[in-house]
């Protein structure tokens, strides 16, 4: 049997690693970049964009037959450390002693997994090619090359890695009884940057996340290895304050300064870069089917961009990959069971992980607002704490629980708000959350909801 | 002041109300529609699309001026026909008294319409005029006209009245936060036929919508000032039974004969249309914001493309009319203001009628299926009619209260769902549903919900 040919639209980090899974169970993969090669030319240098690498990244690569070596340059994050307006710091582990996320590079992890395609035979990229058009029936692509040549590619299959934007994607709204949405977030977003001190070491607590809540609006930051931060500003389009009203310098100093006086203390030219850089936007997109003639799949953000929330994104499109190379292997490499399998097994989860997402900017911009919040976030971990076995809070659960799948995560945190619906009811929760009648309740509901019996 | 200019692209009837509402404002109007002149050419003939309209359609036609006089030609239908499998025949009335929704011919309310417009000096109507590119910021137009020519037409203003699948809102797809959605229905449907008697009667009773509700699939048929019906088949498109499941001719026979017989004795070769038509999909359409640059707007199924099974779907995109129709008054033809206000206005009840109408398919489908569901809408039917100030069933207030909006008519029947899950709860329900404390328990929940107190 010849050896039978995939075209893996998009060369970031998840249709490497899909190239790589593939060439892996035996095909021969072409991989189309767009963008020149991140690794001979300098496009993510000074522009280091931050993700959140979590257990189901790290599971996902493993699965591929990646080692963690790349979680090397990783920084892990134990904590949330919260600024108030007041400049007062607090802390909230991100789930037991030793559990963490990490901070990588975008570019860092990209350029690794293109590194372990180019030594895989199987493999061949090619840089500034942009997809122009995919003929679904076919899976023949064409590619504009350098001097706006076109290249004609016939493969077997192909697959749409190509992200939030996916020209695959957007090919396939012409497709019968393709289901798609886009839709926009009120917020959008800017990078700020916060350098590291003179001998290069973190100006913020490294092996932290940081958070300044402002309920409608917040600023995060992440830590590089190179002693900075990585900072993101989120913040309404429109109404007050949003990207809109704050249109004049004095008033862009005066909402720094007001809500994030610490912070003012580190950030780089923070109103120079508001003043200059043009906010971009966040939106969902759900599709389906995410497979077409039983020939061109979608994976990762081309299928199911969602917002960055929950630090999930990057994760996702990982599972994604091991997902379709179990069942590969599950299958026999019979594609007409492959695609259907895979849409029907990723689809509910990528939409779980998009709600999850969605839910998370409230609980995170709230994080130092609501004291009633807190007070259940406190009684949750106390609980879980004794009785394992009955309740994983849902940020556990969608961050450190990889064989858990999104989409159970988020029917049992459902579930579980319910139960803390009733306790957060209980008379004088406040004063009496930790006496015995309240632990004693909560294990009842628990029990009745996710017992055993 | 010279006089302000609109391009209305898209000469269907919402099209066509549109611009003699502008016109009648005193705005110089370019009618465009793609299509042939259904009044010069046949495109309609032997293809008799039929709608419902009610009480909002004539309502909003009124509110623009244009008598009821459209109403000639329209057949009131005063109760659903209940198609049993044995052939039993039920009656469901569809409101109080005199209450009806018209089986109108798309086609012949078009027509009108084009007439009315090709009366007024402000309109302009231009057909075989296909729209290829709009810029939103000058509300430019680009049409492709005959042999491939291409015609640039520059107003002040424009909007999309194209319809579901409208050129005017896909070129939008790529404006700056732009959200849109377009999901299809697991259902397709094909339009089937039922000849009149040779006298030129109806073969079914002529003032009702016959129903063969089937629950996971549905015949349905309107009756035609000629005689015929135009039935439509709603089927799943995968699946068992679905379209394409049925591919042998003896299984479609089959599955006629079993499921429709006493149809079979009226509808012109089912079996043969059925395997030569394609069927089509069905499909909404949510986009937001229904507005760009202040210049462009959508309207009518280009905006809010809905599912059929409530008959609103032209009666919404009429109100679309109305509703701007007397915004252009209020705000005194300041389009800055015009356009915010009507996206406003009607985006929450598009929402709303899309909602109402994707339920409203188990709701027909199933109507001689459950009985307990029956039953509930016998007791509401009695509470009504003895507490119609308390109590107007939802059908009734989408269809025969123009008065109330949309989104009111989904909210107020979510409540009283919620009120009669209590009293269908009630012991021995199915005995007892006329007995007084049956009524006096439903009075005092009913109170409670929507009483003056």
């Amino acid at each position: 049997m010849t050896q039978r040919t995939f075209t893996v639209v998009g060369g970031g980090p998840v249709g490497a690693l899909l190239a790589i899974s593939l060439a892996r169970h035996g095909y021969k993969v072409g991989l189309y970049e767009g963008r020149p090669d991140s690794r001979a030319t300098s496009i993510y240098q000074g522009k280091s964009i931050n993700i959140a690498l979590s257990d189901r990244g790290w599971t996902s690569l493993e699965k591929i037959g990646i080692s963690t070596e790349a979680k090397r340059g990783a920084i892990p994050m134990y904590q949330r450390t919260i600024h108030d307006v007041d400049g007062t710091l607090s802390e909230i582990p991100y789930g037991k002693e030793g559990d963490a996320i990490w901070s990588v590079s975008r570019g860092g992890i990209n350029q690794k997994l293109l590194d372990i395609a180019d030594e895989d035979p199987n493999i061949t990229t090619h840089f500034q090619h942009r997809l122009v058009d995919i003929d679904f029936e076919s899976a023949t692509t064409i590619f504009s090359v350098k001097d706006g040549d076109e290249k004609i590619v016939q493969s077997d299959f192909a697959f749409g890695a190509d992200g939030a934007n996916s020209k695959v994607r957007r090919t396939a709204h012409n497709f019968p009884r393709f289901s798609y949405s886009q839709t926009y977030m009120p917020e959008c977003y800017i990078e700020l940057n916060i350098p590291a001190n003179p001998d290069g070491s973190h100006k913020l607590e490294k092996n932290a996340l940081h958070i300044w809540p402002r309920k409608d609006f917040m600023l995060i930051a992440l830590p590089n290895p190179d002693g900075t931060f990585t900072c993101t500003l989120f913040l309404a389009w429109e109404g007050d304050p949003s990207f809109e009203a704050l249109k004049e310098r004095s008033a862009v100093e005066a909402f720094f300064e007001t809500n994030f006086p610490d912070a003012m203390d580190y950030l780089e030219n923070p109103v120079d870069t508001f003043m200059e850089k043009t906010a971009a936007p966040l939106y969902l997109v759900h599709v389906f089917p995410w497979s077409f003639h039983r020939k061109v799949g979608l994976i990762g953000d081309a299928a199911h961009a969602i917002v960055p929330y929950y630090g999930q994104g990057m994760n996702c499109g990982f599972e994604d990959c091991a997902e379709l190379h179990s069942l590969i292997a599950e299958h026999e490499h019979d594609w007409d069971k492959i695609f259907p399998a895979y849409e029907k097994a990723r689809k509910p989860n990528a939409d779980a992980i998009a709600e999850l997402a969605v839910r998370n900017f409230r609980e995170m911009s709230d994080l130092s607002g609501d004291p009633r919040f807190q007070l259940q976030k406190k009684i949750e971990a106390k609980f879980s704490e004794r009785y394992p076995e009955l309740w994983t809070p849902l940020y556990s659960m969608v961050t450190f629980s990889p064989e858990t799948p999104y989409s159970e995560a988020l029917r049992v945190g459902d579930e579980q708000r319910a139960v803390m619906e009733h306790i957060m009811a209980l008379p004088d929760i406040e004063k009496e959350w930790d006496a015995p009648h309240v632990m004693e309740r909560l294990h009842e509901l628990a029990t009745d909801a996710f017992g055993a019996g």
